[in-house]
């Protein structure tokens, strides 16, 4: 077939249609992944349109239809806690199933430095996505200032730092956990119930940790004595377990705010010579699938369900973008507790 | 400030600028990103798009610049594979920190099915990105005829089945590689090397093999006798190797043709009481610096540079986008041998 005749312009939807042997309409319909083509026009089309060296007009697609069928899922985290954190990976396959499920490209952005912020707000802001679930838990992420600006459904996925104004979240119960894991934990009968905590710039720690506090009645004093924060890392739990064991040997209780730093604290407990749940009993966070089940002794955890929480991130975020009602701008998922051997 | 004078109607960008108190060429510049706008006429522009619900229009936005500063990076595995198996996160923080150099975001994409091959093509069709990094290793992958019709920079990390007719790819020397660990054996005086493949619907695996049989000059008894397929993962490596070990109870040297599986190895020749090196001899293949030096005994292995691969296809889509000339279309980057204990 000849070359398009207007040599040097560029190529328009006629030159395709002719190429491919179908209509303008048809090319048209093609190009805006209509289901009513035959796979063999598809094919033409698209063939045509590589051959031609076809750039499709967004202009005319997004007066056709605003919609990109892809959702954004962000998280402003350090690469390495991606993927050593399986809390991350959890949530990242919970997105991908339901927004395949939703028919939607879900599209990974990890973000961490200022300027990653800056340009992952020039990609958000770009038209091409049709929403975005945020995981931004750090104080001084800009995210949420960033989304209160872009005209794009953005949710969530707990607390960000700062004014929540105008935001849209699903959060879970840290707070309630943090207290139902101390309170089971003094229901047995311990008297000294410590807490390996995460780390002080996340809300979702803090919550925990007043959760420890109001089961606890703990003063300052006894707070700073009782509490040390882990990171949210299995070392970094083993650590903090080492240090509450030196300055309060009497423990005889450790609620640690996630499964991670409690395998590090059960680790720390060993080494002590400690026995759980004998001497010391031990209730961690998340009941992670693949950690809670499996460590020794089982471990008691507080249930957080990932699934449920980017479920519901997704229903309020396609809900934002269809223009229909939300529930809640603001949902708080109830955690539970699940008892194991070692408590 | 009052609301908008033509009441109902779509916001227009001289809205915008009217609220904002700017003029309209900065809002149109804010719009498009440009730097030459202070700050706080861009925050003033965002807050007066917010507050209006202004839609930006893709097409106006699009004549400026075609650019969207995004590369998607597409791998085409189920998501449990890709948290498992840490050559992925090496690939993806390889990526996102050069993707972050060039001042690109880094857009992540987990294809499996087909119906997310699909969707996946309509997202990269879309103009969203400037181009794509694709791993598609699987037999049956349609990403290859995907990328040949799309208008978009595509470069494939390794090699894809079936044509390479019009593909860019950067692939590392994986026969070469199979070979060399093998004569290393060979040269240690070993009768009776082994290998543990990888699964044989992937070209990276097949490749490996070859180099094995090219080293050895197995013909296909000797080769059905001494290869197992281990499936890239630990657990199969181990199989793999119980297997080979009640076949081929001669053997005194292993090629595995991952780290994760010479891991496995590692653990059932323990298990069947073969010291190694003394009465086995083993080499992986991935060099992975969280792998290979931490083993008992630490692993000789065949280093990729996951790195560098990822470098060098971040170059050639670069190069592709700005319709610089690309140095080759296919590159295939060197692998050798790193000696440690295990042989």
């Amino acid at each position: 077939m000849a070359v398009p005749s207007r040599q040097g312009a560029r190529p328009t939807l006629e030159d395709v249609a002719a190429r491919a042997g179908v209509s303008r309409a048809t090319a048209s319909r093609v190009l805006n992944s209509s289901p009513r083509v035959s796979a063999a026009a598809q094919d033409a089309v698209n063939s045509a349109m590589h051959d031609l060296g076809y750039q499709p007009n967004l202009a005319a697609r997004t007066l056709v239809t605003r919609r990109t069928d892809a959702v954004a899922v962000v998280f402003s985290e350090p690469e390495p806690k991606i993927f050593d954190d399986p809390h991350f990976s959890r949530l990242i396959r919970a997105g991908a199933r339901a927004l395949a499920e939703a028919n939607a490209q879900m599209v990974l952005m990890l973000v961490h430095s200022p300027e990653d912020q800056a340009r992952a707000q020039r990609f958000l802001a770009g038209g091409h996505v049709d929403g975005a679930l945020v995981f931004a838990p750090h104080q001084g992420d800009q995210l949420s200032a960033v989304a209160r600006k872009l005209a794009l459904p953005v949710v969530f996925g707990g607390r960000p730092w700062g004014s929540l104004r105008g935001l849209h979240l699903v959060d879970n119960d840290n707070e309630g956990g943090g207290r139902a894991a101390t309170a089971h934990l003094l229901g047995l009968g311990r008297r000294v119930v410590a807490s390996v905590t995460g780390p002080a710039d996340e809300l979702s720690a803090t919550d925990r940790l007043a959760g420890w506090r109001a089961a606890t009645g703990a003063d300052d004093a006894r707070t700073a004595r009782l509490t040390e924060n882990g990171g949210y890392t299995r070392e970094g739990g083993a650590r903090a377990m080492t240090e509450l064991l030196a300055r309060a040997p009497e423990l005889d209780a450790v609620f640690a705010a996630s499964d991670l730093m409690a395998v590090g604290a059960l680790d720390a407990l060993r080494r002590a010579g400690r026995r759980v749940p004998e001497d010391v009993a031990v209730v961690g966070f998340d009941d992670h699938p693949m950690i809670a089940p499996h460590t020794d002794p089982p471990l008691s955890s507080i249930r957080q369900d990932a699934e449920n929480q980017v479920r519901h991130m997704i229903r309020q975020v396609l809900s934002l973008r269809d223009g229909e009602p939300v529930r809640a701008k603001r949902e708080v998922l109830p955690t539970v507790l699940v008892r194991r051997a070692s408590s």
